[in-house]
């Protein structure tokens, strides 16, 4: 299972209002919240400053890493950020590019990052002609996706697929044309990871943060090992580790048992 | 989706004492509780009172029926029982019979009753060798039940499969089994329901109630499609209300907003 921390992100006001008075105790402080509750990865996203992204992007990455040596995650659309991103990381570790996607222009862009930086990458089931609808779209885009990278040189151990996720209340289907995404891409390639960003789901629904934790507990029963959340969500957190015990992913239930007696559970 | 609700069960001390002093009120207001939370059908088991189960159950039937013409879940390991619960029932709905199993003496006394009471019937997967281990168990076990009871008339939508859920304590594995055998027996028999009692997969752990809301979402991924369960518990019933708007059995969302509605998300 693998964490990526979202919380650093300008398009969260309080990171953006962090990034403009340069309060570099703060960032310093969600980095160290988000490896404290168990992040494996902190996603670096600043790709809602255009124009002055490459600058905010080095400042940011410059400002975790005074503080902690936790492997990140760099995100944004644009390749020149990625790049100053990825130059200024720490070595000992392999980073994560996020994201590659199957239109062809980004998909060009991106992959000589993936190689130069020997990363990790998420690939987006997105394709030129737009957004996938059914399951079969994103296995169809998936096939693409794997062949192409694995073509050049990219192992399946590290592709991280984002099924894309849309909300449920424009389509009563579009949880469950995920679900089935994940199962059918999961038996084809069996090597490849998954990681999404959940909260699409509940879009325009009550109660989004319910919507949202059971949304894990369902990916992770089709095989989806990977997501991008909130890991200081005490509850969301709880929902991973007492899904992972019950899928018989955690030896002698002793991950659950010690997130137990961290109190991770106080108030169910 | 079947909801059986379990509330009124001599195994439960509560219910037990009113039994004891000819509480009919208390019985009747479980009852009542129960069918405003949104039971399909109620759970009536006295079957630890050994010697005296026909009298009580004949009690707590007429009592039930006093106040609510709910459709009844008649459950006890004894033929005789079955029999005295049976025939009281209101005509107007198919009764339900808790349980048959692959045991052959079981099996032979409980079969004359689906027949002649033309029931519902919860199938154990349990045989005359013992519990199943394995998700192949339950499917052995499940062949033979669903072929022996198909051969004496009873049509597969009658059947309720319980695929025997064990604590997760004493394997890590145990969740995992059960979580295959539902989806390799769905497959073959896309026409059986389902059904389980949750708690056992939780014994022996901490936050035993968060372990099976996430079981009742795990399984319901899977295809399982009925639990006995206490429709009373908001959290529990908040799960099956979102897990199914998640799994797009719910059109247009509108039994989710219902439940956020009557506050079913208050605390969440």
């Amino acid at each position: 299972m693998l964490i990526i921390g979202e919380l650093i992100n300008t398009s969260r006001k309080v990171i953006r209002e962090a990034v403009e008075a340069k309060d570099a105790a703060y960032i310093q402080q969600i980095a160290k919240a988000q490896e404290a509750a168990g992040a494996n990865y902190l996603d670096v996203n600043c790709g809602n400053l255009v124009g002055q992204e490459t600058e905010v992007m080095k400042w940011l990455v410059d400002t975790i890493q005074e503080v902690t040596d936790m492997p990140l995650c760099i995100d944004s659309p644009d390749e020149g950020a990625l790049r100053v991103g990825l130059a200024l990381l720490k070595p000992g570790y392999q980073p994560m590019i996020n994201s590659i996607s199957a239109e062809e222009k980004r998909f060009q862009a991106i992959l000589p990052l993936i190689k130069e930086f020997k990363a990790k990458v998420v690939a987006l089931c997105i394709e030129d002609s737009g957004m996938p609808k059914t399951a079969e779209d994103r296995l169809r885009i998936a096939d693409h996706l794997v062949q192409a990278l694995e073509a050049q040189g990219v192992v399946q151990d590290d592709i991280y697929l984002d099924p894309l996720i849309k909300p449920l209340s424009t389509n009563d289907k579009h949880g469950q044309e995920v679900l089935d995404a994940i199962r059918i891409i999961r038996q084809k390639y069996p090597a490849i990871h998954f990681t999404c960003g959940l909260s699409n789901i509940s879009y325009g629904l009550p109660n989004r943060a319910v919507l949202n934790r059971l949304f894990v507990v369902q990916t992770m029963v089709m095989g989806m090992d990977g997501y991008i959340l909130n890991p200081t969500d005490k509850a969301m957190m709880g929902m991973v580790h007492a899904s992972q015990a019950l899928l018989g992913h955690d030896k002698y239930c002793a991950k659950y048992l010690k997130a137990h007696r961290k109190g991770l559970y106080e108030n169910s």
